[in-house]
């Protein structure tokens, strides 16, 4: 061990940040780091986009399903996947890109997360906190309008970023046997772990709640994935220029 | 700037290592490292496939394109998103997983890289090297066959880890103005700072390879693009029950 590996392992989302800005070096110092993480083929296709606080803010976090946090985090920043520079590029070379491709859509998002995991780290290691905002989803169209995002542009998700003024507990993760397998796919035994890992799960938010909830990791990831999962998003992408082919 | 940025920074993907091995305690460090990431609504869908030196390896390096690091480094990690040990869950609470959205591949393949990049900073911090292996997806379903991947379960990436045995400079990436936007997504001025930075890339490789390339970022990126994107990546992605609706 040692005080990075220490501190990726001290991470958990924040929610709730002091008022204290962070000022635009930190930003760059931040962008920078996301930067230098890699990136598939060199197509370095993600572009964030940092949103004021203010209307459009505010406008954010209610698209996000009203999280407060997405208003008053004193950064917020949206992580785009991005191949419209990509088409730029074969432009300034008299070249026809083939888009639409399913490959193209995977590689740029990853590009993206890789990107953000770093800024999650490096702001970390500055004693900020953050949390992923998946819920731009919810209404991804509508949030890809008020950031004027072009064809072949989307939001992957956002990041709240600010100084803790909480102090949550790291949340249990599932035991190693069942996300580490040697040579080949063998479940076979993860669901008596599986058993097992919710009672942890269980009692994490016993504690965590003072007993108002007590719900165990499998009841969790069952009651999430009887519904639908944001239906709109093929549309959506294939409307942008993604996932056609 | 403190020594997790500074580390951040100097990322280079590591193809060359030398033959010491990394040990079962500290691909068990990396692998907790990775799971401390951020998951998207709790699911945890990554699971790793460690794969040992040997005939599987070798194939693995084959598929990938014959791709030598693929069988020399002293680690490889496969990177799949795992959808099957959600529908588990639901099985045990006698629900029925709503399943083949695009929204869970998104989700899943994000959680993914979320996971993979903690163990690559870690890797880092102790001293090892690493490359992501996109490659997989030339012969995807060759890789899922050689995995036993069963169905909601795909490798995205592979990850070659080792102590590094080559010092490669840090590649110049795009510069911020065209990577941070505020507020809302302009790109005027994106054409004429890529001209520039192309500049950058040449002088980068032709250093790099004592004259022998020379070849700008929009270069290098248009004649890639050109090309079809692993077509086949959505036809073997539905037939595994992901992208379906």
């Amino acid at each position: 061990m040692n005080p990075t590996i220490e501190l990726l392992n001290a991470h958990r989302s924040i929610r709730k940040f002091t008022s204290e800005p962070v000022d635009q070096a930190t930003v760059e110092t931040l962008i920078k780091a996301g930067q230098a993480a890699a990136t598939s083929s060199f197509i370095q296709a993600c572009t964030v986009i940092q949103v004021s606080q203010g209307e459009k803010r505010n406008a954010l976090a209610e698209m996000a399903g009203n999280q407060a946090y997405v208003a008053e985090a004193p950064l917020f920043l949206v992580f785009c996947a991005d191949m419209k520079r990509h088409q730029l590029a074969c432009s300034m070379h008299e070249a026809e890109m083939q888009s639409g491709y399913t490959e193209q859509f995977l590689t740029a998002s990853l590009d993206c997360a890789l990107f953000a995991q770093n800024i999650t780290v490096a702001a970390e290691s500055l004693g900020l906190g953050s949390v992923y905002i998946g819920g731009l989803r919810n209404r991804i169209a509508d949030v890809a309008e008020l950031l004027e995002l072009p064809e072949l542009v989307y939001p992957v998700f956002g990041l709240c970023l600010g100084k803790p003024d909480q102090n949550p507990e790291v949340k249990p993760r599932l035991p190693l046997s069942v996300v580490l397998k040697q040579d080949r796919y063998d479940d076979s035994q993860d669901e008596a772990v599986i058993r097992d890992y919710d009672e942890t799960v269980r009692e994490y938010y016993r504690t965590r709640t003072g007993g108002n909830k007590e719900m165990s990791w499998s009841e969790q990831i069952s009651g999430m994935l009887v519904k639908e999962a944001r239906p709109h998003m093929l549309p959506f992408l294939q409307s942008r220029g993604f996932i056609k082919r």
